[in-house]
């Protein structure tokens, strides 16, 4: 599966710490950097990264700049943030906005709890963005902060899904070639029109590529490059290999990369990212009961069926709630068979509330109960408080939604409204729609 | 707004006949012949298409070929198809599809009504695809069943957007120039790998287009470049512009296309096409009372809120529903004022299957009833029968869903819960959930 991965390791480690995480990041540092020895036969080189967000977005065809649309109410350039802090050994993000953005990028980091980013001013071409975020990593620069790294990434503010793999491959080949950048296949067969618009030659497609992002070099590389290079080049050209190539003579290394890098350009890509991101975030679905006993058979009935309605998803059961909110699951059905309010569901409210996992992604809590024996009117009336539960949840980004399952004591019957029930969980989770929160469906 | 386009046109026309329909159609072809003499000079072509559609999608990573891939339960094709079908002046389309794949195309054609479509066997490679649909078309072969035309247009069975505008644009081109295709600005910049994938050189993005489709040429251009072209051509080439040029030495105007005309190639882009699509049919929204006296009130209320929720939405009141269904609107809002009962509802949902309006693509019919006098439980009871409603429904692709608002005698509070009821409507008609059909929801 080239795209979307819902065999994939899941959403990216966000940026906020979740609380109760301890050494993980460190860990993960460690043996990330351990990679460029075993596999590179290179040691770690000091990396930071370049992200021109200066562009105004105009062939997206809407007024906000694209970097700063939301997906799923958050800014695109949130999540790109949040793929290269993942990866500890990048320890400088310098972000180039617009100075009629600052304040909004510096909303979002705060928001967002990005880390390790250092905003500077864009320039009003993405070459010149791009300078003058090396200019802030250069130490021959007055008032410099930062110190001046081994090896720089460049990225686009507008590709989310770059992996570490990627990354750590550009990077290896920039220590030993000076300068790489990803590829990909061409999509469709490019060609040369003549100054009458008809066709003087079209390119043999499997003979050339797309440069696509990330792309790096070794810092002394490309500053010097930048530092050479034409008011032509800065005002009208778009590609750094190019600049590398002309003013420092450094062949790049070319590295494959995964669809996966495509950049954010219009309307429709928004759509696909986030379909992408509500895809990843669906992997898992946690199944919490407040009884032990039942968990033999409704329990595991309803686990079946999820099975069944949401292939691929891993349904788990929440025995130990603390460490399934670390390990980042973003779904829980809470199934309430003994109380007949929602102190389960609350309590698992309360937990995601403590904990800062929906910070960056929407959580999904489906507040399941049972129609039994009570009248149906009272049941409903009782259940219809959810609504104000709703309200509140929302206010930390969790889409609280309620499930009355009807419960018969024929098997035959009891397996087919816990079917319907899980037709509901899978459209409630795949959908994550805000619009629907705090109401009582009915499997 | 260059791709989405919520300003748009609404969805291209369906291909089957909506039930009292007449003269469309054959209206729509008187013009759309007039526009080839006012636009171009020129008379009206005789013209078909060719679809090659032998792909096995490899790159979607999924094992169904990705023109079969479903969108909103709809094989991607058959949106293809539709586009091209409600253009008037393209007499004959030939599809070409592997043996494997022959039954389930028939069932395509039938099942979505599609017209004028011949299919022929696809050869191993694209262009070999495209040559057999071509020889169909031409009088030299033995049992041809269709006729010569003056121009054919070339076009992706994955490229469900293309407008009636640039088909024209590039069949009128066809007609002078004897070529001509649909080019975009290339989003990545274009680079040569040395053999050892190191970059060689990087080409001037500006001088350069991507090749995209559709392309058209003059039957007896592009007919002779297939036979006379080489089996490495066959085997290797991609591209038609090229076959002309190299040996009917035909250099084809190139033509500036929309963003729209991309292809789908990765699963992203199933996603973007699904999202395109709903929001297309989601540009319009019915709202149909049972009574014209609180109109006034209510529905001009509801109306106001709905507005608000759905951005650039047009909602009309459904004074002549015979007319709305037939300007195909799949959006209602089905208000229950004077009735308990489901009468407007069902009068609605009969004259929807009578029609044929749902085949393409899914309606969504939401019930509204209000919450006053009566109690709550007794009211949910009957209302619940709105699952077997639901059910039946489901079979001729119509969404019923149930909406219950509170109805307060105080005007704040009516403004309140019907601003509620517009968030969850809006809701229902963006995502069109099959999962959660026939469920009641309360605002």
């Amino acid at each position: 599966m080239e795209s979307g991965r819902p065999g994939g390791s899941g959403p990216a480690e966000p940026g906020p710490r979740l609380r109760g995480l301890r050494g993980t990041d460190a860990a993960a540092s460690a043996s990330s950097l351990s990679r460029f020895g075993a596999e590179a036969g290179c040691r770690a080189p000091a990396v930071a990264a370049v992200l021109p967000a200066g562009g105004s977005g105009e062939r997206m065809g809407v007024p906000t700049p694209k970097q700063f649309c939301p997906i799923l109410e958050r800014p695109l350039i949130s999540y790109t943030l949040q793929a290269l802090e993942r990866v500890p050994w990048i320890k400088d993000i310098i972000v180039a906005v617009t100075g009629e953005n600052m304040e909004t990028m510096k909303g979002i980091i705060q928001r967002y709890q990005h880390k390790r980013i250092s905003l500077v001013e864009a320039g009003v071409t993405r070459h010149r963005s791009i300078f003058n975020g090396l200019k802030a990593l250069a130490e021959d620069q007055p008032n410099c902060r930062l110190s001046k790294p081994e090896v720089v990434i460049i990225h686009d503010a507008v590709r989310p899904f770059v992996e570490e793999d990627v990354l750590l491959n550009v990077v290896t080949a920039a220590q030993e070639h000076g300068a790489s950048g990803a590829i990909r296949p061409l999509v469709s067969t490019v060609i040369s029109p003549s100054a009458d618009s008809c066709l003087d030659h079209s390119l043999e497609r499997a003979r050339y590529r797309a440069s696509e992002m990330p792309q790096a070099f070794l810092f002394d590389v490309i500053y010097e490059a930048y530092q050479q290079c034409s008011d032509y080049d800065l005002e009208f050209g778009t590609e750094c290999l190019h600049l590398a190539l002309k003013y420092s003579h450094i062949k790049a290394k070319l590295v494959e990369g995964s669809p996966d890098l495509w950049k954010v350009t219009y309307k429709r890509d928004l759509y696909a990212a986030e379909s992408i991101i509500k895809e990843r975030i669906s992997q898992q679905v946690c199944v919490v009961m407040d009884t032990k006993e039942d968990e033999e058979h409704v329990g595991r009935c309803l686990e079946e069926m999820l099975k069944t309605e949401l292939n691929h998803v891993k349904v788990i059961f929440g025995q130990d709630l603390q460490q399934i909110i670390l390990e980042q699951c973003y779904n829980f059905v809470c199934v309430n068979v003994m109380t007949s309010d929602f102190e389960e569901t609350q309590r698992l409210l309360h937990m995601l509330e403590e904990s800062n996992l929906s910070i960056l992604y929407p959580a999904v809590v489906i507040s399941v109960h049972f129609l039994d024996y009570e009248p149906f009117g009272q049941k409903m009336e009782k259940v219809m408080q959810i609504r104000e539960f709703a309200k509140e949840a929302k206010k930390g980004n969790i889409l609280l939604f309620g499930l009355l399952i009807y419960f018969p004591q024929e098997e035959q019957k009891l397996r087919a409204s816990l079917r319907r029930g899980a037709t509901i969980i899978a459209a409630l989770i795949k959908e994550r729609s805000s619009g629907l929160i705090g109401q009582l469906l009915v499997a």
